[in-house]
């Protein structure tokens, strides 16, 4: 077991990255101080999976579980659904010392921390991350939220979890095409931040392919090294923690423009990571090469990288005006540098957004 | 115009109190780095008193207000008209760098409170609270929430305003039963913390019931004064600020166990007061005469000080198992020791509350 700590004064947690870790995180439990009760918050496929581990392991540990269910999918990370955990929270009177365990991706994730952040003012909650997504991103740093109507994530919390244990085995319960998802952020981690992580993700393919389990913890590793380092930085993104952002803010109007049906969210990622990186290249900050390396490395794990004939560019475009990182109508781009560096870069115009999705296409 | 700090590190914020102040609050925000759009939260009894005013204030400020209306009543406090307020945010654009401004009672505070706390991550917001209740409990110290079918403010968070601006002229337009509700925050302060302000209670009551302006600003002020101090010393309510509670245990469960229909907070607070005096007596912290300074000094307010014969005390009971406040089963009560000073104690059992219930009804 390996352990990253994410340091934010008295919130500080420790990540846990492990083989087979699942069944180990009872005693985990026992130093944060908690009210008998624990509510693990997960979805049906996740839970007939690695449900009944984590349950046996939490009462193992003398806690009494209950467990709450939220159907698979975005479309389920909403205020209803929110709703039917604060009842199940209420009914089986879990108190201002109780904790919850998101057990599942980024949906049960966000959702779990928002729920914890709100409930009475804010209670423990652990996050079990069971994506490739999951663990490499959303599950460090506190972020927590549910979806509207009008914008993704559009309410929500910073409310950093107690603990995150990841346990590397789960991936391989994955769909491919999910998993793959993931590799866009990690991708990301190398661009924004460490040319050597973006090498190895060039050079050993094959193995991350066939899940080879070295690579592929050291990888989501050095991830969430990368992650736990620049959210201590900057905790509510006010600053540095913006970079996390690279392919985020394209991507994110692809999402929403394609009504969050056509692409993962690491697929949308990856191409508006492309087109960011393209979008440097036309500003003159990166040259070509180091922009074709991003392409073809998205490229070779089947993630997509240009965008289709029939995307419907003006609802990107107006998705993305009304993004929550926009700030009285100014658009804000992470744009590389090089593969390693990005810069922040504010008041880029419609004009040239359109453009550069227009000369995109397919 | 006099101004108090609240004193909690980067999160600090002034208290502003003064005579007709309402319209000068336009230069205030224009420190805080904000959006130029600013939503006002209100009910349409204070929107149509105050409303007007403070729109003027704001726009003469160079920001564009829009408003929104909650209903009047504890009743719409809950999580649809909380929708309400983010569908409207998220129509009108507001982002990240935006403000609320809650004017209304602690009713809009709370909800106004929650939303900016959950909108986006986390928005500005300005307290300018028109109720006594408001003005010298519920808008200091960035308690925010919504009520839950199953228990009143189960649903909340901690998130500070960035400014609290009190106009002591508004209560002139209350009713006076709302009013004198919220004399008894200032008594319980009186209670736990200052037997001079107690005593000035006792002695001006003429004139705080005639709504004379220099006794009503001098009490409003040390109360702001008191629970700014005991805020800063303890934001999350992990010690010191739990005193803030007394009256609360049961007076909360009086309110859930008559669905809030019966009496006004400030009203079961009162009785609450009485009866958590009378649980300290019985335990020998508090002698008899301090107790019937407080029962008194309530009566004299014409707030009630003593149950009512056809309350059921079963179901006070229960309510107060469910108190957010409860960890694990176990009541803490707030109790004095003499006016001026309490002490937190833990494990009463139920029995003992209700004997007290029993030989406390009229």
């Amino acid at each position: 077991m390996e352990t990253i700590r994410v340091e934010l004064g008295e919130r500080s947690y420790d990540i846990v990255l492990g083989t087979g870790v699942l069944k180990k995180i009872g005693n985990s439990l026992k130093s944060f101080g908690l009210s008998p009760k624990i509510a693990i918050v997960s979805n049906p496929t996740v839970f007939s999976l690695h449900g009944k581990l984590v349950v046996n392991a939490v009462r193992k540990a003398g806690f009494d579980a209950i467990t709450i269910s939220i159907p698979d999918g975005e479309e389920y990370k909403n205020l209803l659904w929110l709703q039917h955990i604060y009842n199940e929270l209420l009914m089986h009177k879990l108190d201002r010392s109780s904790a919850l365990i998101a057990l599942g991706g980024g949906v049960i994730g966000d959702i779990t921390g928002f729920a914890a952040s709100t409930y009475m003012r804010g209670i423990s909650y652990i996050q079990v991350p069971t994506t490739l997504l999951a663990q490499v991103d959303s599950s460090i740093g506190g972020k927590t939220g549910v979806n509207h109507e009008l914008g993704k994530n559009m309410i929500g919390t910073f409310w950093q979890p107690r603990l995150v244990w990841i346990d590397v085995e789960t991936l391989r319960t994955l769909p491919e095409r999910e998993w793959v998802a993931g590799l866009a952020e990690i991708i990301k981690y190398g661009v924004i931040y460490d040319e050597d992580l973006f090498r190895m993700l060039e050079e050993k393919k094959d193995k991350i392919l066939s899940l080879d389990r070295n690579v592929l913890t050291h990888i989501i590793k050095r991830s969430c090294e990368i992650k736990a380092d620049v959210v201590s930085k900057d905790e509510r993104e006010s600053g540095v923690r913006s970079i996390l952002n690279f392919g985020h803010t394209i991507g994110h109007a692809i999402e929403t423009a394609t009504d969050y049906k056509r692409y993962l969210h690491g697929e949308a990622v990856a191409l508006g990571m492309c087109l960011e990186a393209e979008l440097s290249q036309k500003l003159k900050f990166i040259d070509k090469k180091a922009v074709l390396r991003i392409r073809k490395l998205a490229d070779s794990f089947g993630l997509p990288s240009v965008l289709p004939a029939d995307i419907d560019i003006d609802h990107i475009l107006s998705s993305m005006q009304l993004d929550k990182k926009a700030v009285a109508g100014a658009l804000k781009f992470i744009l590389p540098e090089r593969i390693g560096r990005v810069r922040i870069h504010k008041g880029i115009t419609e004009k040239v957004i359109k453009r550069l999705l227009k000369s995109s296409i397919k």
